[in-house]
């Protein structure tokens, strides 16, 4: 084994902190660079995003580089999406018919805190805040950047440069603006955008409302979601269109049509959220955009991860989740060719590009799916077709644990399945589901095993009539 | 009838002579504003595409500004696609059963020229060339820009701007950059490039293969194809990877292993190009991209059209056709709101957003479509799986003119579905006779009617559960 190469990372948000405590734990030398403060010593925004879901590939991810246990403790399941109709009815929708499977609430500075917290310990990483990225030199690993203190302009140089700067990421806009390769990019904005809110403790710091549940309020083209907290409360988030709506952000300018809206479609959220109107017009409203982009790396030097590759819009909760699996994809590659590396039989521009090669379908398809979902959660968690289907579904996974899982529970549930193979084999069954009961073929009385049959069977013709095109080579 | 507006359009090239001129016989005032030099004074370059696919929907544009008759006289109909072998074997897959079906070979500069002089005639049309767009004012439908000649820069405003600038469009990019709205954006380039050849005429003026088809050479990865020109000469494009393959462009650098290739993939096509690899060196190597965007309007001001707003890969010969088809739209939308506009009930921003959402499915759909014929030309033609499916629809289209379209058919021959629509009956009705061809459902005697009732039958069956997400709202 010859010497372990530099690793410049610019940001220092959460892939970038596991990726910098991963390499470190390879042994490379890793300088970590970040534009924000160090948040282990503010008072965290109350405006941005402040919990996420954590499911089975994000931990896959932590466990990886040991810190998984940790994360744990800081971790609130919850086992379904609790439905909310207009009535203030309420059901709880499971993610799986199968015991123990739950996603987690988790708070994003927190988890961030804990990565940093650990990457430091790392003698061989050396981490710099409050420097904002100014200009990229994709060929020789290095970039320049602004110490926001002192206004000083520093430069670092790897041997390699890695990018997880996230969804506005300076790396890939240096690459879109590099005119020497071909370089795809898509940005495809909703026509929503999102505000956050909240729901305080009670006085005793107890949850007003179910603790261990996702709680969803779909009404066709708006949403309300609530994720807990440790202490207490929610965070909420409202997904509503910008413009040409009965209700939008274009109109929802005076607390007393924010009131007058909340009254209307969400009463029973309204009446947990007693400072509802104040905090809608302290909060900013954010946009909610996919990013998709090829190739990855440039001149072998230089490559980008996590949402600065593929930022993606938060409805399947695994923004987070995709980016941990970023770093244990680029962790098993860096497995299957460090010797060669090593000895100079390859170079770090294969590393790459066997990398995207295993990785770039499933962030294409969980950006996709992501999407799919917003459309599920704001309006299809409300059609009766759509919730048989789930019950259906709920009774497979409950009776044929080992036989069944939907798309959800491929997407969310088992990290072995890939994002891509999820998505078309979950797509497929849920074409033939619905189909199946749209049509009457499954019967009140037909036994659940000949329904699974019937499903699995459908699910087996629809993934070969889609097949056809590949016996066309 | 009120006064009509001042309209500025940056870009004289096919789409927009063709706007300028259909605005101008709507009375407006146009000022159309071009970066290149009058392309009726100069001689033409050897290196760009010099020949086009017209067929219904582009003869519809034309037909509508009354210059159809005057095109149709530079035309060559191309009745088929000629496929040629690697052992020099051909034969003519046709584009339709039906008689008098075919599309046509144009010469782009002659097809342009035509069009700017029906425009220049008009008395309320200013033809400015050589005015290169340096900076555009989205929100006051103004822009600046240089004077090539004199080095002058000079300012147009017009009440209303729209942009058909092309691909590379100027008025799309100043959307890009403006902060003021989510402008969402794609740029797909394919790991081809293409490189333009040719095929000389005979000594006597003559062509040296057969001059009525769209010759296609197709070898999986890459694809050779030949359109006829008027002088008896063939222009040729080459379609190959840039890079990773036995041969392409980044390895294809002597005249050597050009004609190496060509000898081993190409030999009858290499047997009528004397000077193949002078030409093969002379010519530049082009990118072949996907862009999409929206909004396609900026502040109600600045509206952008053709490539500038949609440019596609070249594989359905449809570009131009979509451009054309473009004015075509956008003159109905005007038709049936100019009135509203006028008495001031509606302003330019309601007649834009009516024209993309009239618009904006259909040239995604083409976009991906065009993409689909790529795969479909380079490999799918020499499968054959595939040429049973092009001979049962010959046999259809033949048999039964009225009751079948293949979706060559629909998206080429029949302007009254649309782009969107074709796709969607196209892919399902290819999904169908494939499957039953694959299936052994299509047997020799079965009578050719009950094969098109099984086919119809399938395909709707395909469309009904393609149709299931929708009942989930």
């Amino acid at each position: 084994m010859s010497k372990k190469d530099n690793i410049l990372i610019i940001g220092a948000g959460l892939c970038g902190s596991l990726l910098a405590l991963r390499m470190a734990q390879r042994g490379y030398k890793v300088t970590l660079v970040e534009k924000r403060p160090d948040l282990r010593n503010i008072e965290q925004d109350a405006g941005r995003s402040i919990n996420l879901s954590l499911s089975d590939r994000g931990l896959r991810g932590l466990r990886l580089a040991g810190v998984e246990e940790e994360a744990i403790k800081q971790c609130i399941p919850m086992h379904g999406r609790m439905i909310h109709d207009k009535q203030g009815n309420t059901f709880l929708s499971k993610y799986s018919g199968r015991e123990n499977k739950f996603i987690n609430s988790i708070s994003r500075p927190g988890l961030n805190m804990l990565l940093l917290d650990a990457a430091e310990k790392m003698p061989n990483v050396s981490l710099f805040f409050n420097h904002g990225c100014e200009s990229v030199d994709l060929e020789n690993a290095s970039a320049t950047f602004k110490n926001y203190e002192t206004g000083a302009v520093t430069s670092f140089k790897g041997d390699i440069l890695l990018g997880t700067d996230g969804a506005g990421s300076a790396v890939r806009r240096s690459m879109f603006n590099n005119r020497d390769f071909l370089f795809s990019f898509s940005l495809d904005w909703l026509t929503h955008g999102y505000k956050e809110l909240t729901i305080p403790p009670t006085e005793n710091g107890g949850y007003r409302t179910e603790k261990n549940a996702l709680h969803i309020w779909p009404r066709g083209e708006d949403m309300l979601i609530a994720l807990p907290n440790m202490d207490g409360s929610f965070t909420v988030t409202l997904f509503l269109p910008y413009a040409n709506s009965n209700y939008c952000f274009e109109n929802l300018i005076t607390p007393e049509k924010v009131h007058e809206y909340f009254h209307s479609e969400f009463p029973d959220a309204l009446a947990l959220m007693p400072n509802l109107t104040e905090v809608f017009f302290e909060n900013p409203t954010g946009p909610l955009g996919t990013i998709k982009c090829s190739p990855w790396n440039s001149f072998g030097k230089s490559l980008i991860l996590g949402d600065a590759a593929h930022a993606i819009v938060p409805f399947y909760g695994q923004g987070m989740n995709a980016s941990f699996e970023d770093v244990v994809v680029f962790d098993e590659v860096l497995e299957a060719f460090e010797e060669k590396l090593f000895s100079g039989t390859i170079d770090w521009k294969k590393i790459f590009q066997e990398y995207e090669k295993a990785r770039k379908k499933d962030t294409d398809a969980i950006a996709d799916l992501a999407v799919d979902n917003f459309h599920e959660m704001k309006e299809h968690t409300a059609s009766e077709l759509f919730q048989k289907k789930r019950k259906l579904e709920t009774a497979f996974e409950a009776a044929f644990p080992d036989n069944y899982s939907s798309k959800y529970s491929m997407v969310t549930f088992n990290e072995t399945i890939s994002y891509d193979e999820a998505m078309t084999r979950g797509r497929a069954q849920d074409k033939a589901i619905l189909n199946l009961i749209d049509d009457g073929e499954l019967s009140e009385n037909m036994p659940l095993n000949e329904k699974l049959i019937l499903v699995k069977r459908t699910t087996e013709d629809i993934l070969n009539d889609n097949a056809i095109l590949g016996k066309l080579k």
